[in-house]
This record gives structure tokens, C-alpha cells and sequence, in this order.
């Protein structure tokens, strides 16, 4: 089999307690990194992640996942401690939802480190941390990765928007959401929002849209990934993160970063994305076959493709 | 030039008073029909027009539509009238709006009459009227067209339901928005809604969903069309009006309703409304070139078109 770059992957590993209008999941595997990791390991092999759980973390399921091809040796385990957990409850939209706990736990003096296994990553995505982790992450790296995605939220802009901002210039990729791409940049239309963040750093920036897609700007240009139409959308928890895995895994394995290539990593996101919602937390994630993502691609190609002859 | 089928295009004429937060225009010309013949006017000729306007409405502007290939022959004029007039108010996000003031005018007896110019036409769209006017039309059209597109608000769906049931199994293609499509399926999902709705008669079914493009549904297929990323929305209002027309004409001349040709004169509807919302009312979409919207067209393919080979 043709091997991919490296990836690392960093964020939470976690327990989540979701409510939606289709039912209720308490205390469920969840974290940012879990979702990414787990969408990228359909696409490339190991997975180096880095991470931090309590000793509340199933062990079983962190061999799980070494059996899928993530490496959790730079996931910590720290005795005596919980991981972090979060609950939440999604509106009948699903594209909005209230945060009812949040408990750090472990994530509250998280010291990221990175594995032996993966000093220097030709891809690396920083899910969504205190940007100050994320400079940490980036600092206590050698070499430059190719291609560095960072994911963040509208929490560090109101709260540590200086350093969010200085991790903009070390970064290839910034995904936010739209909301927070117009509170990053003070614009309402999305296209000058895109403009003026591209101006703060980032050579790429995605927003993502939820069920209406997502978009890609470069400097130059913009490709837009559409979320696939569902029956129902059962639980949106994790699709950012599953979105940013299934991107990043695309690059890693295909080893081209150009605009062409980030197309179609943005829609084996896209493709990823739409399966992490049709069950609760990452329990689809956990049961995919190379014929289901084949099958799932070619429903995006159906959606969007057409043939206009132009003279 | 390759000649088209007749086209037929049913709706108002009319003065618009439009504020947004980009500024405002007072009495300006506007109504479903104009801004659906003038973005046909550009794919197929003639475009036949049925509405009532009073005496207050321009001549020159009449003059101008004729020039442009429009017929206005199915125009009445009521001497002594005055013509249909809608004020607005559009919000920051331009998907939502506040209706200032209706006043119906002319329109409140409305007797549409099919014009000797076109008494059986191929390709019918009749625009966003009572569901009673829309029946009235296709009673006076003596053989069925071979595509009939309904576009209809939810106004109807809380005034007249019944009526504008009954129309579902006599059209082909029912244009609506998200929220209609919503309130008339008592579905949240679209997927849902769209199954629901085909359920109800029209073989296929568009929801407009505004800056977030438009989904086209027939029983077993579903085609996205984006809207494309602009740098600011002008003014919204008629960009519906203008992507029906620009659906419909373009079927019109190519004489093709074929699912994949649906998905190209989506495009080509969707090019035409990114046109209309450029400016204040009808302007930019009076002063299009066939350069503009070849350059268009190019933009939707770049925007969404990738390269992804499944073996």
C-alpha cells in the first residue's frame, strides 16, 4: 500500500453528553482529536495523536484505536484525574446548540507532548485548544510541517484573541465557522471576511457552514464542498472535527497541497462529515468500510457535478 | 440562431420600494414576471408575458421589455389604475425581510388572458400569484405545456392551501424556499420535506435557499446548485423571480428536460440571480452581455467543479 506523510494530530480525547432532538447519550467517547484522528485513519496510516485523558478513559478503547492504526503514545494518562467532559444540547436545527457543562479536568494544566513516534509531522492539525497550546505544540516541533490546519472557536476570540491571532502567520489552514469568520473580521459578506483573514496570516481558510457546506478561499480563489442532504442529521456533534480529519488524512495520503488537491480533500471531508452525523457521538465513524466512502463520494459527485460546454 | 420553444410567463409587473442596509429606492420597477422574462430574454426569444398593470407604469419601460424580445401583447393596461406595489425592508443577513406595504392595485382583479402571440406555449412559468390565477391560467391554455414551473410562497400555503394543492398534480416543477418547504411538508429534513412534497404531485421540486444555493429533488435524484460567494448582496429582492426565469429559459432553448439538464438550467437560473442581487432592482440585470455571463457560468463551474476518480 502506498504510505502516506506523517500526520499528528492534537486535541481533546473526552467524554461528551449530548441531547438532541432524537434522543439523549450520556457520557459517550467524544474530543476533537478522537473525531479527527478516527475520520483521517480511513485515509492514512498511523495516526500520531496527542492528547491527555484522565484514568477515567477506557483503556479498551484506547487499544481500539491503536488497532485502527492511531498511535496514542502521545496520549497521557493521568492517574487520579478525569478527562475533560463536556455536555451540550443541539436545537431542532442542529446547527445551533446550548453548552450545558463543560469540566476541564485533565485539560486544565494540559502540557502537550509531542511522541517520539512523530518528532517532526509533515501534517499536523491543532484541533481546537487555547491557542497558547497550540503555539506550544507548534514551538516544541523541529522542522516546519507542510502543512499546518488549525481549528478554533469563537470562545479564544473573545478571550485570547492576541494569541489566536499570532498563531495565524505559523499556519497553512485556519477552518472556523461562519459566525466567527465574520466576528474574526467585522464583515458581514463572507467573501471580505475570507480577505481580511487571509490578510492576518493563514495562506487558506475554510468556513464551514454545517448543513449548507462548506468553503475554501486562497487569496485567489474559492471551491465550495456541499454537506450532503440527509433524512436526518441524528447528532452534529464532532462533524467539524471529523470534517478536519477527513481533510487532513485526504492531503497526508495524497502528499499535494495544491488548490486542486484541497478541493478534493474537502470533499473526503465533507464525505466524512456526513457520516459522524447519522449516529450518535463516533459510533458510525467506528463502522465504515472502503465501499461505504466510495459509495458516499459518489453521491457527492452526483450532487454537484455538471456539464456546461462554455465556447 | 437556434430557435427555442415558446415560453409563457405568468406574474406581476410592478413598482418596488426597497430598503437595505446598502441603502434604499423608492418606486422602482419590479414584479415576478419582469424579472423572470429578463432573465430568459437573455437564453431564448421571444419571452410572451401575461400581467395587469395601470396606467401609472411606463411606457418606455414597456417599449424597452419589446426591444428586448419580450412580448408584452398578454400585458393588460388598466386605464386609470395604478399598478401593483410592494415596499420592503431588508436585514443585515438579506435572507430575511419585513414587508412595509402591499398594495394590490390592479392585481386585486386580475383576469390573466393567454395572448394570441402564444395560446399553447412549450415551457410555462407562472410566477408567485393567488394559486386561483395560476388554476385560471392553465384552464385557458388549451394543450398542456410540456413543462410547467410553479413558483408560490407561504402566504398561499396559510391563505388558500387547498387551491394551491390542487395545483401540485397539474405543474412539473414547484419552486419554494427552505421555510415553505418546511410549514407545507411538516418535515424539518429537506430530504423528508422534498419525499413529502412529490408526494403531493410535482415531479420535481426546487427549494431556494438563498445565499446557501438551491436543491433541486425528483423521486431518486438530487442536484445542488451554490450560490456564488459575493462580495455583497446588493438587494435580493427578485433574485427568486430571476433564478426561475433563468431556469426556464434556459430549458426553453434547449429544448431538453432531461434530470441533467435540469442540473445545467439550475446553473444557468442560479447565474442569473447572482446577476440580479448586484444592484438595486432590474439594473444589472438590464445591461448583462453574453460575455458576462460566459464569464459567469465559468465562475459556478471553477466554484464547485473537482476531480475526484472512484475505481
Amino acid at each position: 500500500m502506498f504510505r502516506g506523510m506523517s500526520l499528528l494530530v492534537v486535541g481533546t480525547v473526552a467524554f461528551d453528553s449530548i441531547e438532541t432532538p432524537f434522543g439523549k447519550a450520556e457520557k459517550i467517547i467524544g474530543g476533537a482529536a478522537t473525531y479527527a484522528s478516527l475520520a483521517a485513519s480511513y485515509l492514512t496510516k498511523p495516526v500520531h495523536m496527542v492528547s491527555v485523558v484522565g484514568s477515567d478513559f477506557p483503556q479498551d478503547k484506547l487499544e481500539e484505536f491503536r488497532a485502527r492504526g492511531m498511535d496514542t503514545s502521545g496520549i497521557q494518562i493521568r492517574q487520579g484525574e478525569e478527562s475533560f467532559f463536556w455536555s451540550g444540547r443541539y436545537h431542532m436545527d442542529m446547527n445551533s446548540r446550548d453548552t450545558l457543562e463543560t469540566r476541564l479536568n485533565v485539560l486544565a494544566e494540559f502540557d502537550p507532548q509531542i511522541p517520539a513516534s512523530c518528532p517532526n509531522p509533515d501534517f499536523l492539525l491543532l484541533g481546537n485548544l487555547t491557542p497558547s497550546i497550540q503555539h506550544l505544540v507548534m514551538d516544541r516541533i523541529e522542522k516546519r510541517p507542510r502543512l499546518v490546519v488549525l481549528d478554533t472557536m469563537n470562545f479564544w476570540m473573545t478571550t485570547a484573541l492576541e494569541d489566536l491571532k499570532r498563531t495565524f502567520p505559523r499556519i497553512d489552514v485556519l477552518t472556523i465557522n461562519e459566525e466567527e469568520a465574520r466576528m474574526l473580521s467585522n464583515e458581514y459578506s463572507l467573501v471580505k471576511a475570507a480577505k481580511a483573514i487571509l490578510d492576518m496570516g493563514p495562506k487558506y481558510l475554510i468556513i464551514k457552514k454545517g448543513e449548507h457546506g462548506a468553503l475554501l478561499f486562497n487569496r485567489h480563489e474559492v471551491f465550495y464542498a456541499p454537506a450532503l442532504p440527509l433524512e436526518d442529521v441524528f447528532d452534529p456533534t464532532g462533524a467539524g472535527d471529523t470534517f478536519a480529519g477527513g481533510f487532513i488524512g485526504y492531503l497526508a495520503k495524497s502528499r499535494d497541497i495544491s488548490f486542486e488537491n484541497l478541493k478534493r480533500a474537502l470533499i473526503y471531508g465533507s464525505a466524512m462529515a456526513s457520516f459522524c452525523v447519522e449516529r450518535f457521538g463516533i459510533e458510525r465513524l467506528e463502522s465504515l468500510s472502503r465501499e461505504d466512502l466510495d459509495a458516499r463520494l459518489q453521491m457527492f459527485i452526483d450532487l454537484v457535478q455538471f456539464d456546461i460546454a462554455l465556447n
